[in-house]
Parts: structure tokens; sequence; C-alpha cells
């Protein structure tokens, strides 16, 4: 399939996902109900394969490769999540896969892109933006496509569209969505899909207050690309946002929420406490930003988006202690 | 509808749960299949709406409920899965709903049950059938309908039986099953769809050593209804078994897996490093006796069952020190 940042050509990824990767359910929260005072829903895609959102922009983007792109293989740049969706979907395709990770990747990522038969190479950056400005030097040296984590339209159009179109689906009446920012990918596509369905919905963006790249570009004017690595557990939220997905985030995002690692770590225990899921903290931002009331103020039913469950056991007890 | 505890009957308890309540996904474990040198699957009714498979059968049983019935109301005893999917159809039926629980309840289990409207009564036993012989007496002075927690054809076929088709529907390939067993509610509903529909296959009954009620039975070639309360974080593994459950399960089960306390609780983190999914203990069960060699020596590819996902966040960390 070739895919298109369009309604249509979000719906036709939508479609090509069917059967390929879960339908990820959502579930009403009534303790988030009472707090922002309308109906909030949960969408669970910290359930999907490879414990990420991430494998539905993979499948569509990989999808698109030439039988010459195929044979000599593809290289990408991930904080972990992106890399175990690209690796789950070369194996089912038989395209060779080498993926960059910064050298502080989790290590429950990091091994699950190595079971899922990719090589894995560590970069000597801790960050996410040095690690990918590198591995798109090798990548160029050894004929690999590189394939951007975020800033692709169909990789837009998977990760955000496809999630987009199930949600809307399922919950006819939102129109207010909470969305996880890091790149971009996720909210530019959910995003542009939900505003041209459902005018006038209200799009809030949540971010790491350390990290705040889609903020300081709204300010700014332009995409802030990169920003210096900080310590975090929310790795799939740091670092600089992608020029494609800020140039539809600009127009497109209401509010953004800036929230802090001890939010984040708080939220991820009261998604276990109060829905018994296990998320990551990347993805624990957008009921972080509900818990706190940094959402501001909510006049319509809302979609919360839960990204992903990947997090180490290590990672996990220290949240819990 | 009115089930019947036979492969059409639980067929039709399947069809009618369509909608009703989540249709779980199963998943392979590379980990588990290499352990045992054979495919092996995850079916993860962890993730059910009410957290466990319970809803299933107090869906199919209260369906039954006659407009007499349901007007009076109705009363059951839980460790708290079945409490808590008794109580959510109850407020969907619009049915009152008195759940008795023992003294030692889950404390995720019983503010899930509160939240979902029911009324929750804590009994001044700590094991569950001292806690359902109460149960039952105060139930029929007060003229409600007893909903037994497994030993009824409409719980078993709901529980245990519509999972079976669910996962003999996913994995054409499937003939071992490894199953839980407390009152016997979810291992006689599958084990006698799996038996009638795969003949020769292998059953594994899993349960908590200090609680071997299966074990017990088959060796007095009785049911053991009663048993000492244990202490455990398995809660829901823990009593005797059902006369009907275990009339059922003697002619079908071909090994019973004695899992320690200890076991149940490594299997729960091997579940959130390996899988990255909250299981409850007694869910735990199973994986652990696939991770200790106690499932015996498995020659066909298998199907795990994961039955829960309900526990307390205290008792996660415990788990996790």
């Amino acid at each position: 399939m070739t895919s298109s940042l369009t309604s249509g050509g979000i719906r036709d990824a939508a479609r090509f996902l069917e059967g390929r990767v879960r339908r990820t359910p959502v579930e009403p929260s009534a303790k988030l109900s009472e707090r922002l005072g309308v109906p909030v829903w949960l969408k669970l895609e910290c359930l999907q394969v490879t414990g990420s959102f991430k494998v539905r922009g993979a499948f569509v983007r990989m999808a698109e490769l030439s039988d010459a792109e195929r044979r000599v293989g593809i290289a990408t740049c991930s904080a972990g999540n992106h890399g175990k969706g690209v690796a789950y979907v070369a194996r089912q395709l038989g395209v060779p896969a080498r993926i960059f990770v910064p050298k502080t990747v989790d290590e429950s990522k990091y091994r699950g892109m190595l079971a899922l038969g990719a090589e894995v190479i560590r970069s000597e950056f801790i960050g996410y933006d040095d690690t990918e400005a590198w591995a798109r030097e090798e990548a160029s040296k050894s004929g690999r496509t590189f394939l951007s984590a975020f800033d692709d339209d169909a990789i837009m159009a998977g990760n955000g569209g496809s999630l987009a179109v199930e949600v809307l689906d399922d919950l006819p009446e939102a129109r207010t969505f909470v969305l996880p920012v890091g790149g971009g990918g996720l909210s530019a596509g959910f995003a542009l899909y939900a505003e041209e369905e459902r005018p006038g919905s209200t799009i809030v963006g949540c971010q790491l207050e350390a990290s705040p790249a889609l903020q300081l570009s709204l300010e700014r004017g332009e995409a802030v690309t990169r920003l210096p690595p900080v310590e975090t557990a929310a790795g799939g939220l740091e670092g600089g946002i992608g020029r494609r997905t800020f140039e539809i985030l600009k127009s497109h995002v209401d509010a953004v929420a800036l929230i802090t690692e001890a939010e984040i770590v708080d939220a991820t225990r009261w998604m276990l406490a109060e829905h018994q899921y296990l998320v990551e903290p990347s993805a624990a931002v957008t009921v972080a930003a509900c818990l706190t009331g940094k959402v501001g103020r909510v006049t319509s039913p809302a979609a919360v988006v839960l990204s992903g469950r990947n997090v180490s056991l290590e990672t996990l007890q220290r949240i819990l202690r």
C-alpha cells in the first residue's frame, strides 16, 4: 500500500492494519470522569502487540519498501518502542533490520528488540537526537533505507491516524483528545484525523516538562528538532520534535500540558492501582495531565491515549518503592 | 438465554457474550516455547473487563434470572473476581447485588466491587468456604437468589466454556491446555469443551500446593468441598472444589500441578518482565507450572490461560520487593 496523510489515506492505513495488529479496547475511567466532570475513556493502546502503538506505523511504512530496499534492509533509530515495532514487522516481512539505540535504552525494550531478531547497536550517546544523527550517517554509508521514527507521512498515518480511526469509531461522543507528544508522529496523525472528522475538537498534547519540544516550537514558531538529553524514565517523550509533525501540530494542538517526572511516576502507579494495567512512564503522561489538572478545563467527553507498556522490571520496582 | 453444559450450549454462551465482554487476545511466548519445547501461547484473559474471566459466567447466569428474581436481587460470595463480575453485570441489568467477601479480601477487588455499585459485606471469616456457607444462609433468609461462584452449569459454560471456544478458534494446533483450578468453574467448562472438540487433548490443572482441593479429591474419589483457609496472595485458588465441577474434572484432567506461593510470586514477576502484563497471583499459577517444569512433559502445542489482573498495589509492591 501507499499511504497519504489525508482522512482517506489514514482510513486506508487503518484498514491495512486490520488483522495485522490488535484492535485495542477503550475503557471508561470512573475516577477520571469524576475528576474532570466529563465522561473519560482510556484508549488502551498499551495492550498492543510489541507493547506500543509504534508497530502500526512500522507496518504501514515498511509495506511501502521496494523489493530492492527490502533486500538491502533497513536501519532506524529508537528509544525502544519504534525499534520493537520495526523488529516485529521486519521479521514478518523477512527484511534485515538494524536498530540504533541510545546508550540509556530501557533494558526491557533492548531485550525485546533482540528477541525479535533485529540487530541492535547501542550508541555512545545518551540522548535520542544525537543517536539519530549518527544512525542516519551509518545507514547512509551502508545503503540501507533509514526509517524515521516519526517524521514521515506513513508513520504518522499508521501510528496516530489509525489509532484515531479506532477511537472515533468506538467513541462517537468524544471531542477532547489527550495525547502523548514525543517526536510527534502519534499526535500529528491523530490530531489531523480528529480535526477533519470532528471539527472543533480539543487536542491536548502532553510532554515531559524537562523536554518540552512542542511547547518551545510553538513559542518560537519553528520546529525545535533537537534538545539536550535529560534523565527520565519516560524515554519515549525525550528529544526534539519532527519538522513535518510540527507543521501539523502547530495548527491542531489547542493546549500543551507539561508534566514532571514525579507526576509521571504517580500516574504510572495510579494506573496499576485503579485500572490494573501496566503502562510505561512515557504513556502515563496523559493520565498525569488529567490527575494534576494540567490538562486544563475539559468541556467535552474525553479520550485519553495510553501508548505503551514497555517498562523494565527495574524501573517498575523503582516506581513502586 | 438458557445455557446447558454441552458443546452446543457452550457455543451458545460464547455467542451470547459477543459484544458483552472482550474477546481477549492470545499471544505467543517465545521464552515458554523454548522452555517446553513446543509452541506456547498465552490466553490473555487478564485483559478482560472487570479484570477477570468471572464476568463471563456472571453474564450467562444472570441472563437466566426471572423477572421476579431480578426484582428481589441476588446474593453471592466471592474472594473478589466473581464479585466484580457479578457487580458489573448487575449494574447493567439493574439487579440489586449483595456480595459477601472473606475478611481477607484483596483491597483492589473490594474497592472494585463497591465502585461498581454493589453492596459488599465483609464476613468474620478469613477463608472462602466459611464465608460461602454463611452467605448462603443470609441469602436464603433474605429471599435473594444465591449465585454460586463456580458450581453451576451456566457459570461453567460462561467462565470456562466460552473461554475454550475462543482459544480453540484462535489456536487450531493447540492440544495441551494449562488451566488454573480454584472452585473449578473455569477448568471444568474449559476441559469439557476442549475434550469434546479435540479428543485426546491434555488438560493440566494448576493449584496452590497449600490448598490442593482437586488433587485431594482425585485421591479420595470424591469432591473435597471445604478446606481450611490458608494465607496466600492467590485468594482465587484457595478453598474447596465444587461437587459438579469435580464430576467433570475427574474424568477430564490429565495432571495436577501443585505450585508454591514463592513460585507464584516469581511467575507474577516474570509476566511483568517478559510480557509486560500485570497478572494477579492466582492467574500466574499456570505460568509458574511452565517455568518450574511442574506442568510435566508437554508434547503438543500448548495454550496457557491467564485468568485475571486484579491485584492491589500493596500486594504488587510486596511481590516486587
